[in-house]
């Protein structure tokens, strides 16, 4: 492919001379002369500046650059869709693994690959072109939709249902019991979780992801949601259309996101509250009750974010305000002590 | 099953017409009239007014619902007991699929289910009517209880020792090294684990959860003890009876956690350190010393709950203070001024 | 072993009567007379006196302790060594069990242990004495050095390089996609991940951890890295030599951590941030920026930690402050009245 194709193809201009591609996407610090690069963060000047690359994507025209630049409005998009055409995805091996256990009624869709040691529980349905890669554990009754790829040691347990072009990483455990006991002063009873977990189109969810089942209904991931690694989502949770959870953050149960919401890494939501929609929550907050939509909050409580960060400055002058404060309190009581001396004197 | 049936094996009382229950129990929003629900939450009170359920449980009887309600002095522990009645556990196949590899000197007690791919190491002993769910890993000589439940790919290491009645969800990690090394100031030495762990009897284990076995002696997890997903104990913790463990907390060497104890999701608890008994946690804070029994804490690091919620009260005032304060500033200056200038036209 | 051998061996110097030791290391409060202990934390130092121990290794001779004393400059490494030297790991069976998969083109090393439903890929190469344990994915051209062992459940990814003598636990994720997305405002197209990571030498990887592969490049662990449970290691993360993550740590994208640091527990790392060597990052802290080398660091976001602890003691005083910061404002006003008054009186 020629910079000029790459050029039209992701729907941006070539500023520089035409040259062949026959190395693909690289970094900066790596690439050759027979790779493109790609420079999205300002941070990454200085690398753009040496890189040995024949042409760095760009959102607008840099200066000090050596090598050939491609731009267009969304430099990170071209770069996804660059990636994806000139590194498409190692080809599966289709059919079933001779060392996978199948059990009655399971459905196959076609072009389907299942891999060794995969479990396939009774009466599970795969849809077509999905990939189960070795280790899988899928249970009984649990429906999967076309075009999704299923990593190694991924555990999906029964009557869960999965949508088309979803991709489940290593580790992740779909469908485990929600956390529900009844407790009578002393010890506690389990509450059985017969409910099941729904997952949309085009969801995407990291390694050693937990996503518990609901105790009764279902826990919903709603399309085109992508989840980070560890994170943790409890029982008859709700998540709206394309939301961002990001590492290692935790939601209790019932609580429900609302839509194109991003919860940063670490972050901690309680039980049976509602976040509207397009809500940013930033790294390690813990979020105590309702969300109004459109806001960015911050905190353990979670507050507005300009209020949190107003706080963290006042905080940081605390050491000082409060040797000022003590300062203060002498010169006061220097000045009370005249005036009474004063006052004492205007009586005499 | 009648509501008036329900209605006594669950101790509860019936207000509203008697009626046939088919099928079995369901949310407020989507039961049917052939289903009976459930209100715990007050929160929910509306959803209950518009239910379509033919019943639902509640701890008193409550206005404006049209349904019948079965009143019962815990309601949630009723809605425990009709749930494990209505909805028993699906059946397992029993003996051991053909898949599994079991080592030399296996024991298995009588009606055990064991599935594909599960590995079993040498000398290790599982109980009566246990189920170990297919691609699971169990070490040389563990020991596994009566009526336990191992879900997929779940890893126990070698010589853990686990009670009856235990549940371990899928992705958790029993046995594995503690997080020991002794440093020469350059480089970092791997001190051997080569204790154990125990888990007493009732335990539940969420998914993806780690428990390290202990240097030497035994990390324990006591009797009906429940922990939620992804949490980390490490080597040699003791987890005293009945005490919850929610999703993401962690738990560094050495420490001790008392009886009936509640530590909230993502608190994490430094090492060597001693927690009394019925102390809760609250969620995310950061426990760095030891705790007397009885009280609720919260913050990082965590001090009486009632300290910690006047300090975020006051914190809330900061930026507002700090203005004052400067005005106050001003207004002593001025005092001082006019002090001195009195003083001033007073000696002149 | 006798008690001067053990003495000569760890490089310390026995103070008592000498004794052979048949039953090896034991905890104090467990040990019979013909084991050893050791007293690292002086908070255990009651127990040492109780111990019915032959010795304890102890830095600095210790008074009121029965038993004989092994006294060595650094008593935890000392007994390191002695836990390897009495307790050597079991014995793997060598070669490859019957139900392991080996797809083409795998290359073995001498003296390797692959166990029962192991995974091979395509054209991967695992070295002399390493064991796989059972239930292991491996993916295609993955290449593992010598001397390593690698736990069951364990995923690694295709084209990991993993160097020698390297430990991973049970459940950890080498090689998941990065958290890659690029944004049209509405949804989100997953950006390719085709780099890789690189782990080397001597390098141990708790359970259930997450090491996700690069986008373009690598994401490096260094050599002795030593890395906790339920740890999040993001794309192109690059870790120096010797760096201690404690659990459930995370490093968001493309961010660098120095040499000799160590990141306690719960710790949040933003992306594209650089922090030195020799960095402490105390427990449940949020790095936020970038950090220089040799200091330690608190809070969230995360400073010195002289400075947090400053901040932490004027905050823990702020409520009472509040109520005296109210009496001063009342006094000022009471002079401000008193002095105008005067002034009036002095006009008059």
């Amino acid at each position: 492919m020629k910079l000029s194709e790459i050029a039209q193809y992701v729907g941006g201009q070539l500023d520089g001379a035409d040259r062949e591609i026959s190395g693909g996407v690289a970094e900066l610090r790596s690439a050759t002369p027979a790779q493109i690069s790609f420079l999205a963060n300002p941070k990454y000047q200085k690398l753009a500046e040496e890189t040995n690359a024949a042409a760095v994507i760009v959102a607008k025209k840099r200066k000090n650059i050596k090598c050939a630049q491609i731009i267009c409005p969304n430099p990170y998009l071209a770069f996804a869709k660059l990636l994806a055409k000139l590194h498409p995805p190692p080809k599966r091996e289709k059919g079933v693994h001779s060392s996978a256990v199948l059990e009655s009624r399971v459905e196959l869709g076609e072009n389907i690959s299942v891999g060794g040691n995969v479990y396939l529980g009774k009466g599970c349905k795969i849809g077509e072109n999905t990939v189960i890669m070795p280790n899988v554990f899928i249970g009984a009754d649990t429906v999967i939709g076309n075009d999704c790829l299923i990593y190694p040691n991924v555990t999906i347990r029964e009557r869960v249902v999965i949508g088309e072009r979803v991709i489940i990483h290593s580790g992740a455990v779909i469908g485990s019991d929600g956390f529900g006991y009844a407790a009578d002063g002393e010890r506690y009873y389990k509450i059985p979780q017969i409910g099941s977990v729904l997952i949309e189109d085009e969801v995407e969810i990291g390694s050693n992801v937990s996503i518990d089942r609901a105790t009764l209904g279902r826990t919903v991931i709603s399309k085109g949601c992508k989840i980070d690694n560890l994170v943790q989502i409890a029982h008859n949770v709700e998540i709206g259309e394309n939301t961002v959870l990001v590492a290692q953050m935790g939601i209790a149960g019932s609580s429900r996101i609302g839509k194109h919401c991003t919860i940063a890494g670490q972050v901690g939501i309680v039980g049976h509250i509602t976040i509207g929609d397009n809500v940013v929550v930033a790294g390690q907050s813990g979020v105590t009750k309702d969300l109004a939509g459109n806001q960015i909050v911050l905190g353990s409580p979670a507050i507005p974010i300009t209020q949190e960060r107003r706080q963290i400055a006042s905080r940081a002058l605390l050491p000082e305000t409060m040797k000022k404060l003590k300062i203060m309190e002498e010169r006061l009581a220097k000045l009370e002590s005249q005036a009474s001396l004063k006052k004492k004197e205007d009586c005499d």
